[in-house]
């Protein structure tokens, strides 16, 4: 929170003080945390989990006074969605004006895309590592993912590494928007937005009003940014034949350069909106790219779009980038192993006395991944399904819009398809805003840390339910 | 099809000479094919499957042929929609005035709802018993749910016991329609598509125009068609007890209840359409249970209800009947053994070191059929993700429209929630046709008979194509 204080010394703001002092309370409790010693120092899985859930709870909490502090969103329900969008890379906004705000309001917002998007702890334990296996919980529980490739075999290395790629690619995305005539505040808050594919934008038209070369550097940042971050590692350090033949980065990029295709020749042919194909292409491929990296910027009024190419707009949410990505989604190598299982088991029933494995970049998969994969599917669907029932208690709402708002939170990805003009997320009742934040940290964290966050919570309820229910039982 | 030539004959009307053309037809070909002698009588899993996916495509070619001759239907693709539609009890209609139809033909349409609703191999099985393990592959793999349970050890004695229970409760509606003053015509077609749980009514109204008693009496006969069969046999031999303490049946029954409860409340509360509760809570009740047990009749015109209830009508289509009824869906026993799954996956990820098992009717699943059923989901969504990417392709059409049309065939449905009034099937172009048609095949025979039967229709082409690659690269 010192950037925004100094932005807005350097525009000669006033909101330095509102960051100040949360920066100052946050200093007192956190001194006062520190006095408490564990008894116990052994973690396990389920303490990564924990502790991650429990991080991005208070962080997003933390993460919202400033909203309300500096008045942009008096209601502090909605400035936690707004941090919660902000922190879990989502970039769907609740502000109705966001060109109201302050230099140092937006900065913070943006920032919020950038901390969240390789993760808090992950940099926390670039600066301080942690001994023991404790590190490589916490790791897991917070980077996306199926697999957490290691970079280097100790974690605060392979996290150091992971936030020098992070960093530089950023600060590339400013040079090339700065080159393209963008002015240097605005380069960086697109830039925090496009490597964490997040999706915030200082301008009430997102990224409509850039020029064509500005936006075509957005583009060629958000599908860099949807690539595992792993791999970029491997070309810095020579090994680039690994990296491009690697089946998750060829799927991922096969899959926008289909989707663009199918878009482009769909919102071409209907010949409405656009005069040439060039012009086609370029909003198309900022389109697909900005759903498939779930980043959410938009440069033009995607519900213009004919319905096929909205359908699939909507569609490929789900598949998000790649693992080790700050993408959202289900993730690209998910969907790979998930259709390996599904032809495997096929064959097993044609010729049951056959063995087969799933074989997934050369190396075997173990039945175990498999069958984690399958059951994150089915969590999604159930959670899917919750939430859209919650949320189709609203009135006015078709099904399309209760569908697509949820897809979009869920998936941190931002691009809003509706047929119903509600105009604005803070039209929604308080529960099913609440739907909307805790999915955004389900998709953010992919589910576990957050499941396990509430049993955990809940453990000393069910345990009062309990002792009343045993005495009065006896 | 001796019974539709019966009732051309009671009305005096000349469509019996269609019919018995095709048998004459029918009984040629077979004649001929019966003089093939199979070279190995062996059959596996995989054998049951495609003559099981066969049989019914054959079925449904030849099923359509009396609407076309007839001039119902003049085009053949659409006659194939109908009757398919048919045979897997969807009950979807592509005839835009269904009033124009004979009595004889319309008789056909609903009796193939009923040869269709408990599968024409286990009728066939009933008739004539086939030695070895055969039968017992065929009936796995035509009968519904994730498992059979064995009625009797032999399986003609099982087919024959579910034929008699279903024969018994068709008869016991109709009679209870006729005391309710319906004509018996009509109490035999409505019948036929309630057990079947398939949704064809003569009237183009469904059955909107019936009685408060008419509906009641379907009402019920629509939730016992949801029952597995099974417990009737249970209930018939006086295992009362063990009938209704079936896991899946109270699933099923609260299920129902609360979706009812739901549906009536909203549809109360928004106060537009309905003077009373009663009546709200008679509509909602045929609503719920029609597309529940995915029978598809309407009573009303469901797309005038609030959206909160279009959507839980929409959402409640995938749950489905039980395992072993007539029902479509994924059935209610896939969603509880893959809620125990999920259940059971965090258990472990909590606790590492604990063992769990899945149990379901007191008794433990295997891991096998867990992972058949995750995978079974798995399928489904791959399934229905291309379906709705190929109907996008249709223009005027939107998201919610593609959506409940896929919604509704592939679960073997009927039921029509749309934002579009796109007039009826015929509109739609023939791939998106072909693609209802296949869908309605996958969703009434369980996936696998299909896709097998297409990869073994496919494998002469792959072998020729295999052997054209291996020429021309040496």
């Amino acid at each position: 929170m010192l950037l925004p204080v100094i932005i807005a010394f350097i525009y000669g703001e006033s909101d330095w003080k509102y960051f100040l002092l949360i920066i100052a309370g946050a200093a007192i409790v956190g001194g006062l945390l520190y006095l408490i010693k564990p008894s116990k120092r052994r973690m396990h899985a389920k303490e990564g989990f924990i502790i991650v859930g429990l991080a991005w709870l208070v962080m997003s909490l933390v993460g919202a006074i400033p909203y309300v502090l500096s008045g942009l969103i008096p209601n502090y329900l909605n400035a936690v969605f707004e941090a919660v969008s902000g922190f879990t890379t989502s970039g769907v906004t609740i502000i109705a004006d966001i060109e109201v705000g302050s230099h140092a309001i937006l900065f913070w917002r943006s920032l919020t895309h950038w901390i969240g998007g390789m993760g808090v702890l992950v940099f926390m334990l670039a600066l301080t590592p942690i001994a023991g296996g404790a590190s490589m919980h916490i790791m897991r529980a917070e980077a996306p993912g199926p697999t957490t490739e290691k970079i280097s075999p100790k974690i605060s290395q392979t996290a150091k590494w992971l936030y020098i790629i992070y960093l530089a690619l950023t600060l590339a995305e400013v040079l090339a928007l700065v080159i393209c005539k963008l002015d240097v505040y605005k380069s960086f808050l697109i830039s925090f937005g496009t490597l964490a594919t997040g999706g915030f934008s200082p301008l009430n038209s997102s990224l409509a009003s850039f020029t064509y070369a500005q936006q075509v550097v957005v583009i060629v940042f958000m599908v860099l940014a949807g690539c595992n971050f792993a791999l970029f590692f491997l070309v810095v350090t020579g090994k680039f034949r690994k990296a491009i033949t690697d089946s998750e980065l060829i799927g991922y990029l096969v899959t926008t350069a289909v989707v663009v295709i199918l878009i482009s020749l769909n919102v071409y042919m209907v010949r409405e909106q656009f005069d040439t194909f060039g012009e086609a292409f370029h909003q198309s491929c900022f389109a697909a790219v900005s759903s498939l990296t779930s980043t959410g910027f938009a440069a033009y009024n995607y519900n213009l779009f004919p319905w096929f190419s909205k359908a699939l707009l909507l569609m490929v949410m789900f598949i998000g980038g790649c693992a080790g990505s700050t993408a959202g989604g289900i993730k690209v190598s998910r969907w790979q192993i998930m259709i390996k299982a599904v032809r495997r088991y096929l064959r097993e029933r044609i010729h049951p006395r056959s063995v087969n494995v799933v074989k997934f970049n050369k190396k075997e998969i173990e039945d175990e991944v498999v069958g984690g994969i399958l059951i994150y599917f089915a969590i999604f669907i159930l959670i899917y399904i919750i939430s859209m029932f919650i949320v189709s208690t609203e009135k006015n709402m078709d099904f399309t819009t209760t569908f697509s708002c949820v897809a979009t939170t869920f998936n941190n990805n931002g691009i809003e398809i509706k047929t119903v003009d509600f105009g604005g997320y803070f039209n929604f009742h308080w529960w099913s805003r609440i739907v909307f934040i805790v999915d955004m940290l389900l998709g953010r964290l992919e589910i576990f840390p957050i499941v396990l966050l509430f049993t955990w919570l809940f453990t000393p309820v069910r345990d009062v339910y309990k002792k009343i229910r045993h005495k009065t039982e006896y």
